[in-house]
């Protein structure tokens, strides 16, 4: 290991490029941003354009897979709403077996690796296994879909902070404080939000939130099939505002201060 | 305006190419990611090699900006805590004067500029203004940060919900509701925390967040001199973990789980 953690940085490696070429036995947690080519990173484009496996999710958009090299080899290994999906502890035993058999891997996940993608066990999983890895931060979707529809998640008139949660937490086992998240949050971004939209909103509805705040959610944002919809919470939670996964949904004012530039 | 929020789509314009060559006279919204060149998107990177103007703020790295056209004119206008800045009105004046004269301009800000960027206060002045713009999402260094850490900010077995807030609502006017905040997110991460760190760290603790807290400061991620520093939420309470600007702060059990991997 370098120094990355000393002190007084005496000794302090030169930090690598992201973007240096993969050495055999190497993987690179890549996030793919929200579905456009365009916004990818540069190290990730450098990446998948000299690697030997692409390990992606069911978000990574075609646009962003023509990206990779014509000779790597792409392994769907993804969730998604409804479908049948790869679990956890088999993607991770993929990554490393390819790893092992000394392939160049790079696991290409939708927005941020981070941010709701589960990357934190993928990288204990390779850690673990004593697998030499990297991590590319990605565009992520929660700040990306609303910005393709003019919105801006913060805005210094509005609020000095920011919730993002999943669409998933609805249930009785849900980790949620809905109380206490609409007492500190102005503005909230969904995840995964299309499946239980209703849900959410009769929660927030339930602890407090005003019928009246603006809700807009962005399906496929950055792709050709992009759609902008926006609502207020009491349509959302009476089921009345019809969205599709993917979605990222953001409810709050700076959903009033939107300008629409497309 | 094409019909980007028609429900049914048919007429829907295609969508434009985010990296699509600027028109004399428009402005980009660019979000130059954490610091290193290699996290521009595509798009990013394109439009830079192809303007006249650059704008940018004290967070832009010199090896972002060094993807600029040769011939443009790069203008900073920016604000850092505890330097002289250019007024938000002077900024957005000195776009919209740009655009007027057929320059190509490239607003370009540090991670995203609608993530803590005031890009909202500038689209709206633009868009005032009958200015073209476009806006292109940058990867945001409250995500990037603690990835270079090996911190994913969200991960199953500790968050569903994360918050992002700055570190300068610390005074009688904060908007922050230290209470409802640490009741509702196990997860903060805290943009342009260096200044106020003892004093956030106090409302936590007043509000209720355990001594023993983990707290990962991230200074300049992704560039040269990156370093990373953690302690307790006790001891940044207590004014004793000494953080720099610009730094990312991140509160919360994801910090435990870091796998170091630089």
């Amino acid at each position: 290991m370098n120094s990355y953690s000393d002190i007084d940085g005496k000794d302090r490696a030169p930090l690598l490029s992201l973007s240096a070429p993969l050495e055999h036995g190497e993987v690179a947690l890549v996030g793919a941003g929200p579905g456009a080519a365009d916004l990818l990173t540069l190290a990730a484009a450098r990446l998948l354009a000299a690697c030997d496996v692409v390990v992606h999710d069911a978000l990574v958009s075609d646009g962003v897979l023509q990206m990779a090299s014509p000779a790597a080899a792409l392994i769907f290994a993804g969730k998604r709403g409804g479908r049948a999906s790869t679990a956890q502890s088999d993607i991770s035993a993929l990554m490393i077996e390819m790893a092992r058999a000394g392939k160049r891997v790079v696991r290409l996940k939708g927005g941020d690796s981070f941010v709701f993608g589960r990357g934190g066990e993928e990288v204990r999983a390779l850690a673990a296994a004593g697998i030499k890895f990297r991590v590319i931060p990605g565009v992520t979707s929660g700040v990306a879909a609303p910005a393709m529809a003019g919105i801006s998640v913060t805005d210094r008139e509005v609020n000095a902070s920011l919730a993002f949660l999943t669409g998933h937490e609805v249930d009785a086992k849900s980790r949620i404080d809905w109380k206490a998240l609409v007492e500190a949050f102005p503005v909230l971004v969904l995840y995964m939000a299309a499946k239980n939209l209703s849900k959410v909103a009769r929660e927030l509805r339930n602890a407090g939130l005003s019928a009246a705040t603006p809700v807009a959610a962005i399906y496929a944002a950055t792709l050709p099939e992009e759609h902008y919809s926006q609502a207020d919470l009491e349509t959302a939670a009476q089921g009345n505002m019809a969205v599709q996964s993917p979605t990222i949904v953001v409810i709050g004012d700076v959903v009033s201060q939107r300008v629409a530039w497309r």
